[in-house]
């Protein structure tokens, strides 16, 4: 059985919460439970993970190398467009990690159009609101397998 | 019965040709065919258009819109990279379009980092080869039902 | 009898459809109507010609010179941004030229403040929707006269 | 009776004196001779101001604000290109603006191609010498009829 | 007998009436026909293409590839400057391209200093006007025998 | 008793015609009387100073000097953007200068964001409104005594 | 009664140690002294919190949404000028912020002029020193009375 | 005799008070009474202009043209860095202008490292303090003689 | 016994895991024990540091200055290139740092070029792998003594 | 017989020593060789001169003014991309210049893409290797006779 | 006796050869020798120096500092827009330095606009032709006396 | 024995005369002799060269290749700023260099934040004074051994 692993990084956890207009308004609790019952159906080990601390989302990254993951589903919220070093962490372990967005970054303010982990990602997905983990998780399947 | 479309702008007629480091190894007519075969899976009416002409890209996209067109996969190639007139085609009709880049552009000439059409389409995918217009399929299957 | 052409670039003939509260609901063959009843009433010869193809332009600007034109108003639409190509016909051949916007460039999106082809044109008028190219033959019948 | 009015800013007045190269050997009160001509015809109450301050301009478009006027054409001369407060002056009053440059300002030196008025005004006419005002009129007829 | 193709872009086909100042007197048809002299002597198979449209030179050089041309010579005209499809087109194939420019592109506008698709050709002529396609053959003659 | 200046830049004077949505409905002579109040409360000699001319400020403030005011607030306007005339004045005087702005400048376009004023002023308060003439005053209370 | 909450970022608990010149000498433990006494004056509940760790301050930021936080004082310290995850933050949550800072952020190194975090506040106040946070209590208390 | 004429701009009559360290401690009255004794010296009719007022300069400039002023020395003060109104100004009328900035502009500030008049005058002097005016007269004596 | 600290900073403790052709396969702990032999030899009381944490690398930093330490040795990882917190961290502690990366951080990607902390440090050290350890200690051996 | 010289600037000398990947290994006394042979069979009377000294350069272009030499092939190495000493030197000569790089300098550093020499020579030629220099002993001889 | 030193840089001593439109047609001897008048007028031991080769005359500003000269009069020529070198050396001895240019360099090419010895030097002179180092000999004469 | 080199560029040989607060009053002689103490102590055949020439640095490079030097340590002053002709010098020799700069540069003027040296360079040291010589030749007895 193959081991995934969802990381979203700062405020994520408040999706639903704010700013509905650009993000929806499942919650965060909904969209896990989806991103469970793709994986289930996709026959994924699977374990979500949040935090609002860059140092904290640093540090499981390296524990999913320690573990043995076979693939990453990484939204880093608003630390996308500068944590170098989760970008570092991203680099430093050979694992496929796939970059989701729920909005569609390029429609929204300049700073967000540059993502600075997307360069050490094998693919970035976004626009697809919280489908998006889901499609990310259908195309790990064909990666992984 | 849905209507999508499949719109390839510059040089995809010569994957599995042109670079195969970057793109695979995979011809133009082998993904056509997957495409076709995910399109049928999914219970879409479906047609793939090429062009090397930008102009033909646009009176395309016009005709989507003339002929009711559902949604659109689109990976407009170099022309992702400068071309406004087919960012304005893609405004100018009222239809779903999904961004598609089989490499991670992210990771190349710094030209490429910067897409003009993708703040006018929905989403959009990159990095995922030619699996990334299946899984843009999958994706427009959810937003047009 | 003085001849006069007006040529619309890429999304033109959409006007109508695209963005209504950027270009208004005129319609593309309305405009075309009012230009014609314009032209008649200054005792030009005209013709209106639209492409989507900036090669379609290159070679009708090619035929003006060949023509005999005495004065064309131009509308590059998107080409306006980037298209070189069609800066140099103009500046190929020794005719007035007057470049029309429908809306004011200014007040939009950044990449469309920069005209490429403005700087070889004789003069640029923006900002007054259809009626812009009303007024630009009323100027080029005083220039060519 | 509609009531326009027409302004001048800094320089404008020695049109006819400076650069006759890029302005034409018109001379300043040759042009508003014209421009009343052409108010005339077109059956306005028109007033004609010119200031080399920057501060009087900002009055007289108060003031116009305050006389009721339904339509302002200006030439704001180089103040053009940095005077944010006759921006904020214009934006402040509800009456339409058509900004009008005597030359092509794109043909000339990289300062002159950015307006930071024009994006608060209707329109912006330019590069068609002293007629350019009358063409202004001319719309103005239209748009506030 | 080696394969060599001649591809002109936008506009230099209106070389000697387009501004002689910059591009000298000798028109289009002379050019060409000096070439011909020149790959005769040369002893090479030559064919000479110009297109106003983008897309018709990226489809050539597809054609260059299937018909197994052993280099080619190539003055993109304006594309130069901006046509990443056209690059794209040329890195597809694996032909030595040699780019030619009659002017000195570095005397003249900015946007004329760079080059998007110098990058991928083998070498770059510049500012030898006509002489530049012989001197490209002569060049070409020595990297593909 | 302590004498304090107001000293507003061009188009407050318009405040409650100007963009309502962006500097609210109370008008400048209700936010004059205000700030008269606030003075008076905190045992401040005051007069408030209001010009649409840089010249005038400029003037104003070299008065202040002369008459050995002890503390100025000042809302430039849009001279904040451009001013250093205004900027050189300021730091030409030695009194505390508190720079106000009633928007938050730096929610709104790019060119307001920079402010040439502020480094040579004691403090900048903004996006209180007409409220942050009287916090001001309130800062100047303690700075001054 | 209203609940308000001080926030303090990275160093901002080594005031009084770090840079004097820049921050003056008081020392933190005086600095909530002062805001404590200030905000029983204006009979506000206060709780002042501080830490040199993003995600800490993110965590607060939501905490004080779950707690029905009427308003907030924010000095996000260095972290004002890259960390869009506190930006996010203040922008998912519906409560007032005003941002302070103690030294004139404009007088200091190029990289303190921008605040990433103001454009998603109510109000930014700097150069105040420690008062800052008192005259920031004081506009909050009209602000959410 | 010659007529030559004295121009000083913004703040230049606060010399003496204004930052010592930068401009000497010779106040304006000072500076003006040297200025006349080098020009009675050179045997110029000499008149010298100061103000706040950009708007006035170029009323100056433009009576200075008037007059049949023979040569002008102008120290613009802050609006050398914006007032592209003097500069328009300075280059409508045919007479030499040799710009003088007391303080060595280069060693300041980076926005007082460009001129955007120097270029339509005839040269510039600066750093030499108060003595730049007489060595400005000098050089005319020799320049308009 | 002069007390110096070794800081690391984000992914340097899965050096040797990580990117092995930038920093060498010695790993982190290795790295570790050579750094203390080398401490020893110089007589120093040394302790290292590491985390993923910004905050904690803040916490740390204070913490030195608190325990009254002589100098330090920092390897900020990927935060050297955009942490202003622990620059500001560094500015306000009164000890010597020495900054070392492992890799030449000027033949690696743009961003790796600029260091925010380097300006605050005596010195930095890049370029020597492992051994910039110790020779930084080295030198900090001379500075403090 | 016409006089023509062949400068090679900086390295130059070290080519076949210097980085062969992107040289090849021919050694400069070969290239020289070649060059000659090249010249004799034109019919030139040549020299060949090589300095690591931008002032040598320049006094050699100066000694070429001096001797009556009718053209130059200058090859400038890394002074290209800088030295507008050498740039002042060949415009102030009367004399064709053609400026040669072995490599295609638009495939290298960013640093290589601009020449500050090329917009005052005649040509540039860039890409061909050694043949380059005998490829612009061609292109002079026309040019020159 | 005062010592002055006159410097001059690339390309002067082909003054009246090169580009006489710009620089004049006097030859760099006459030139020399009104320096040699002007400074027996002022009672100076003049020596002047010419070098195309940067390290000359770094070389001679060092012999400058050794001998004990009072003051120097130096025009860079080209270095002046990237000599780091020559700026350093200015900087490092004690001698007012007056940077003087013939041409006005802020009407020529971009690049000439920036000098990067203008700010460690006293003053800078430029328009004025060969006058310009008499009248920077004049003023060395009030600075040095 | 292995060999080393000490390569000095512009002005450092006046290190100890030039700006004592940023170099110390160490003189260059003094430097040189702890250099050489150094070297004695590791064992290693020394030469140390300094040089205000550009070119001389080069040709002394390159002697260092042809006398099969082992390693350099340089200090190329201002040069390291600009000279691309040093940096293709240390490229295209196989010797490992160490860039030293005494004062630590990132402190200093913006230019002296980028060496284009550096990215050839096995590594930089800088910050540490004359000691950074010494430094740099214990971190090369470990590289080269």
């Amino acid at each position: 059985m193959k081991k995934v692993r969802i990381i979203n990084g700062a405020n994520i956890n408040f999706t639903g919460i704010r700013e509905k207009n650009v993000y929806g308004s499942l919650s965060y609790d909904d969209i896990i439970k989806n991103i469970k019952i793709k994986a289930d159906e996709l026959g994924f080990e699977v374990e979500c993970f949040q935090s609002n601390h860059e140092g904290d989302i640093i540090d499981y990254i390296q524990k999913c190398f320690l573990d043995g993951v076979d693939g990453v589903v990484i939204n880093p919220g608003a630390f996308t467009h500068y944590s170098y070093a989760i970008r570092d962490a991203i680099s430093s372990v050979d694992i496929p990690f796939i970059e989701v967005h729920m909005s569609n970054i390029h429609k929204r303010e300049e700073f967000r159009h540059k993502s600075v982990t997307a360069p050490v990602c094998t693919a970035q997905i976004c626009g697809l609101g919280a489908l998006g983990y889901e499609i990310a998780l259908t195309a790990l399947n064909v990666i992984i397998n």
